[in-house]
């Protein structure tokens, strides 16, 4: 019983060194050391070279250690075993620190406020919209949207969610599907995107969306907040809808290609805040108890949770 | 029945016109006007001029606009008749607004990111400490302070108060009097100040109180929030605390002289975010109703909520 660790991007010796320690029966492999392809009946994988993964004939599955799996399924060659993604608190309320944070901060004009602040200028007079005027909408319902939505359901947010099939939140408004769309978009001032990277989501966040936003809201423009993955933003069109007008501000946490290139114009817009990906790295004793266990809930013949459903790509 | 209307810093039109339709029998004059003094019986103040409130025989109350009175309790001629704070959901929710994001701001460590920002630098390599290992410690557990408490509770803080008599409040450690400051500020990472200023309180963030902080927490230097008043502060201490590590960073709200001084090294200390006394700016027809409602019950012989202990001073 074997574990390969296709990971990149990450410190490969820590993480050896603590699966090795949390899986006492088991050896742990990365690339490049001897070991007998017919051992790995598991692989723990974060951006794996595609068609590396194959010619392993006893794999019995594979755990991303993040929450997306749009890394996992690009791979043409992908062993038909069942893929697994990390659900862990951790993660979890990194994320949901991230969305108050940047919902509160654009509520708040906390990027005029700075502004106010470098240029010397004492400007109380403004009265801002109190977050029960303010409507986010979150796209993407899963472990990440629901809990995020509940947060800004308690600081006041009115908050309502879109996801691919409908759901019962309490206090959350829910839409479900491309039809409900519109009017998601239509009620909302602060778009927040925790979407999975699917060939349904790809691409998604464009200038039409943008244009389908609230344009009554307390905020003025509307804000766009994407911590979900830069596949499924249009960066030429945010940077057009900042522009026109379309959108007020935006606070990227992910981008088309990370890390963001330096020429990119996103780095000096005054309106956008750009995060280096940053928004949920993970305590690593948290992730790696969670895919030990995960592992041991397969060996002893059990379904772990967060088992992805590959025909729907999350 | 006549209601006079002693405010400065707010448009005293606006304010005359919305409690004249809220208070349909009354008569509501501004200084200045020609009135018959022995025909006010309520007086709604904010900062008025010391002594400008005698000479009123039949005053039976004093409405503060704001949920600070030490605006009205640092005249020495306040006639001695029951005053009355402001307790308003809309300008709660401000604060705790506020103190949430702010809070979130330092723990995510936001300046770092914009800083990292201007200079086009992708670094998420930094694991940022979890709201969970963040001790928040809020000084002050009144009507502001709890509604803070328990929505930093629910982002995953770990949080601790501290007030003049012993709490009782679910998921949060209290800490009462001065018996029990040293233990309080040795738990705490970020010190949040929602204190009303008094004779008790004046000046009490010091440097002493800052060497008092937590220096093994997770975030490494200890941040401080005042939202309560800036009589609260000694900034030369902020500004030498910061200097020499004892503090990492700052949100202030409020100042020793207000508006802040162009001459301020607060304005462009880069640990240093300034706003303009605008933490819980509140929403005039909330706050007059509010007001109208107390007026009411004095009335109609009942107590309004927002009592003050004038000995306490709030
Ligand atoms: N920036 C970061 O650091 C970071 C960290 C972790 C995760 N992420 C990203 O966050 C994503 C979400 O994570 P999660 O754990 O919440 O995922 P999840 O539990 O799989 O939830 C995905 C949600 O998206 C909805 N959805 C999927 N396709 C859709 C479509 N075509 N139209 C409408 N809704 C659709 C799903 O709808 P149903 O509920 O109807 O199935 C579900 O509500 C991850 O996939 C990852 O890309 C980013
Ligand atoms: N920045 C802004 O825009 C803004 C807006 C609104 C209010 N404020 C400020 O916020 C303050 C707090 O508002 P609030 O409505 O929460 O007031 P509150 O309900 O009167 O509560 C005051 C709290 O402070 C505690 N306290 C008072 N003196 C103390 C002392 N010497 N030692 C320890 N604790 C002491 C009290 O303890 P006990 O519970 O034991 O009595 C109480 O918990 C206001 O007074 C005002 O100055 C600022």
């Amino acid at each position: 019983m074997s574990v390969l660790l296709a990971i990149s991007g990450m410190p490969l010796e820590v993480w050896q060194e603590r699966l090795s320690a949390l899986l006492p029966g088991m050896s742990v492999f990365v690339p490049g050391e001897p070991f007998d392809r017919r051992a790995i009946h598991y692989v723990v994988a974060w951006q794996h070279p595609p068609r590396s993964l194959n010619g392993l004939p006893n794999l019995a599955a594979i755990f991303s250690t993040g929450a997306g799996v749009d890394h996992l399924l690009r791979d043409p060659d992908l062993p038909p075993v069942p893929v697994y993604r990390i659900i862990d608190a951790d993660l979890t309320g990194r994320m949901s620190e991230y969305v108050v944070l940047h919902c509160l901060l654009h509520q708040r004009g906390l990027l005029r406020d700075l502004q106010n602040q470098r240029q010397r200028r004492w400007a109380p007079d403004l009265l801002q919209p109190a977050a029960q005027s303010v409507r986010v909408g979150i796209m993407g319902l899963g472990v990440l949207g629901r809990d995020a939505a509940q947060k800004l359901v308690n600081i006041g947010f009115e908050v309502a969610g879109w996801s691919r099939t409908p759901k019962d939140i309490p206090g959350i408004e829910i839409f479900a599907g491309d039809g409900q769309l519109p009017a998601f978009l239509a009620r909302t001032d602060i778009l927040v995107s925790l979407l999975p990277l699917t060939d349904g989501t790809r691409g998604l966040l464009d200038k039409s969306i943008f244009a389908g936003l609230a344009r009554n809201g307390r905020l003025g423009r509307p804000v766009l907040i994407n911590a979900g993955r830069g596949g499924l933003q249009n960066e030429a069109d945010i940077l057009e809808a900042l522009g026109d007008g379309t959108l007020g501000a935006a606070s990227l946490d992910v981008f088309q290609t990370e890390p963001l290139p330096a020429d990119s114009p996103l780095w000096n817009h005054p309106a956008v805040v750009v995060t280096p990906h940053s928004a949920a790295i993970s305590d690593l004793d948290a992730i790696t108890r969670r895919i030990a266990s995960q592992i041991n809930a397969v060996q002893a013949g059990e379904t772990p949770e967060g088992l992805v459903n590959t025909e729907e790509g999350y």
